[in-house]
């Protein structure tokens, strides 16, 4: 039974103002029940319980923590029925893809909670005192990292439960005990409202306080620009759309106390073929890259808007093959109507440019309406490419991809150079390719957080080595990762402790425990 | 023979426009040669020349960067003749003090160079492919943190050796790779061209690309602001006030791709003395407060400017004992005169709230002008000092103390509960301050990035476990230090490489290296 509220220290919060309804992309109409926007005072309370609650949490030892994250991964799997199904009716997504969405949600937390059942993640440092060093004597100096404080998190709308409320920004920031505020996404209320109660029972069941979690509704920006605001907010985690994502940074960024925030702002995650490897597999690249542009409906921030080729052997063919493939693509049904709407949009704009073609376009009404989008081919060269910078290298949320066609290996690389921060870029290449290739990595270090070589940029693995970031606007701070356990950095800042007594040191820092020891040091002013 | 001109790529700049002098602060005149700001022109030539160095520069082993560092140390040390006199004359530090700093700066040279010659910087993390892994394979996933590009750093003013030209900042940014561009303070031109002459002379000698290293003259926030809304810029690092810092936050925050910046703006850090310390040792606190408080004239950023005390067993000791430390302290001169009249401004106007009373005054002409500067200790209680909030609580930079006095722990813990980011706390305490001492410890943990008991915060060691940073307005992002070998974690960012080809990955991620590797993995979307 879904209360349509926001939840505050556990219980909902009293209905105020106007409705909105989730709404079933596939025929547009409203679903049951009303949801209520949180106002200005659920955030106050919100953000002063989730500070209230921070002294305990944060100096639980991290096995509690991990305890709660296995908690809700396990409401998750048992204790939600009709979560997969609310989600489903919510976003158009797959009961199949969801099941396996929920599958990734549950290893995220378990992985994390893995992490912080470790030791790890506190950046543990040690220089000993030398009570007889000239000219001053060393101090006992001893460094972990403490989280940061209470964390706004932004549902994202294309994963509803992987990148949302049970997400890996929420897990990472309970992991390393920060207490979360949620800003739910406005287009799957009800599965936040499940997912935000299987958190409320798992915290429940382990009697922590109640403060470490909320979720609050709001669509539109102003829920969310109080949340970022607040006084009592000390990092925020969004992933979405760029204007939304800068919007969200100028606010923190301007408060008289600037926070951290990662936004995860998505890229085009361009796909470079050199010549040997079109000679060899023009069909096998075709073919993974019309998967990996159509999975999910083309709404995965890593999905590959831009292909780069030489037009040499084995182009016609791929051309041809990747045509046959986005034509046969089946027609799909957007997250919600205003994406398919912004990726129509966009697809015309593109197509309204001088040099730039549709090659193929996949099955659907032809009139397409709604949220139903088809699979879109569509091909440039490179000068039209490059002179339309701005337009035709920016994200278009949905399942087109744009061939852009070089005459020779410096085009390429000045299509590359010329791109803006990507999450991933990925490389095909064979042999012959070597000094080409070399090229295209040196350039796209500097692009990227993801090279791939020989495969496609959808699927990121969760895991420690993972890193699901990259330059603006992919992201807002290059340095960080919101996929794999490194996404807990995100949230935490070291804290030195001199010549602290044993008994007054924080647990992880006293004798007995493990450091990583640095025994360099040196007379200092 | 200084040429009174900007360094870039090597060689001296044009001089334009009208020049300006270093000063002798003892004095107030002029010191020789002319000076020249850099114009529009040099910062674009500088970045442009960093930014083509950066793939050369970036991809040597560390070992060569460690090289180069300890090239700059040695030409520090033996080949920098007036260095140390030139100083001496610009700032009015001691040439023991000078010589000490210069001994700081080249440990950290060494220091920072060690820690490249290394592999624990670069987070090498790798996920071994598992090809039969179900539902879908597990790809090889190596990461390893590469530098950002060019760094713009800021000259300090109160270190004009060990975080200026050849400071932290631009140690720490060389060491990972990153070319530098530096701002030098407009209080110590002479010192900063002869660093940045030694820092050439030390990329000749190794045949390294001479953008790597520029020097700027720019008197005034022009050239600065420039420099960080340069669209080469990638990181920017600086120390200084709390309102210079925030501009160029800002700045940099509303840039179309906004970047990191690393502004350590100095704290109060504040001192609390429980009753059990005060009973126990109210003379040896006072002493070692006051040699704190008035070291380096009262110029670092880590000088003790707020004492919380109760009224209780030894005060009147503590106090008396203070007092007669702070009259015997020597007037000293400012590092420039701009220091002197902000301290003394800042002084009157606390002397001039309700309730602030002076206890003691230093030695000095009692006519302070110029850039002389006395000691002062100040005094008021814990209501007056929360009432005066945004005045009483910021950093007046120079040989000021004040001694805050509470009537129970409740009031102490009040007063720090409401103090703003620190680099720095301080507790003294014995025995039967426990409880006391554990609940500040809790409060302080979220205000500071060092926590010292029984000690006093001037004095930084340059080491792995020191965290010199803090929440705002001690710095822009409490996730980083400026001291220590985790400085470098500043200009790093993570890439991973995915399914690449031994001989197409860099040299740190091939097989046969050390990796700190986690096998944990899952199947992703």
């Amino acid at each position: 039974m879904l209360s349509g509220r926001s939840w505050v220290l556990g219980v909902s919060v009293k209905e105020v103002g106007e409705p909105f309804f989730g709404v079933n992309p596939r025929c547009g109409s409203s679903l049951d029940p009303p949801f209520y926007s949180a106002t200005v005072a659920d955030g106050d309370a919100a953000l002063e319980a989730a500070d209230a609650a921070f002294a305990e949490f944060s100096s639980l030892p991290g096995s509690r923590r991990a305890e709660l994250l296995e908690a809700i991964a396990c409401e998750l799997e048992e204790g939600c029925d009709g979560l997969l199904e609310r989600a489903h009716e919510e976003t158009a997504l797959s009961l199949d893809r969801l099941a396996s969405e929920r599958a990734r949600a549950c290893h995220q937390l378990r992985l994390y909670g893995a992490e912080v059942r470790g030791e790890a993640w506190r950046g543990l440092r040690q220089e000993s005192a030398q009570p007889a060093r000239r000219p001053v004597p060393c101090p006992d100096l001893r460094r972990m990292c403490v989280p940061l404080g209470p964390v706004v998190v932004f549902g994202a709308s294309n994963f509803p439960l992987a990148y949302s409320v049970v997400g890996g920004d929420v897990a990472s920031a309970l992991a390393v005990g920060c207490p979360v505020v949620v800003k739910a996404h406005e287009a799957h209320p009800g599965t936040s409202e499940i997912a935000a109660r299987a958190i409320i029972r798992a915290i429940a069941r382990l009697g922590l306080p109640q403060g470490v979690f909320a979720l609050l509704h709001g669509p539109g920006p102003t829920v969310g620009t109080a949340l970022v605001k607040h006084p009592l907010t000390t990092a925020v985690a969004f992933t979405g759309s760029l204007p939304a994502g800068r919007a969200l940074w100028d606010a923190a960024a301007a408060r008289p106390v600037p926070i951290p925030v990662f936004a995860e702002m998505g890229s085009i995650n361009p796909i470079f073929i050199l010549p040997g490897a079109m000679r060899a597999r023009p069909l096998e690249i075709a073919v993974g890259l019309a998967a990996s542009v159509n999975g999910g409906c083309g709404q995965f921030c890593t999905k590959p808007g831009l292909v780069v080729v030489h037009e040499s052997a084995g182009f016609d063919d791929f051309l041809a093959a990747l045509a046959g493939e986005t034509r046969r693509a089946p027609a799909g049904i957007a997250l919600h109507a205003g994406i398919a709407a912004a990726f129509r949009q966009r697809t015309r704009d593109w197509l309204g440019r001088e040099g730039v073609a549709e090659v193929a376009r996949g099955c659907g009404s032809g009139q397409a309406q709604g949220a139903e989008v088809s699979s879109v081919l569509l091909r440039t060269d490179g000068e039209t490419f490059v002179q339309n910078r701005g337009i035709l290298d920016q994200e278009n949320f949905g399942p087109v991809c744009l061939v852009v066609t070089v005459k020779a290996p410096e085009e390429m690389f000045r299509v590359a150079r010329g791109l803006g921060g990507q999450l991933t870029a990925t490389i095909h290449k064979e042999e012959g390719d070597r000094e080409a290739s070399r090229e295209l990595t040196r350039i796209l270090m500097r692009k990227a957080g993801r090279l791939i070589q020989n495969g496609f940029p959808t699927g990121v693995e969760v895991c420690g080595a993972m890193t699901h970031g990259g330059p603006y606007p992919a992201t807002t701070d290059s340095r960080f990762t919101s996929v794999g356990t490194a996404a807990l950095e995100r949230f935490l800042r070291p804290v030195t402790f001199q010549n602290f007594l044993q008994e007054d040191l924080p647990e992880p820092l006293r004798d007995g425990h493990a450091h990583s020891g640095s025994s360099v040091s040196f007379s200092s002013l």
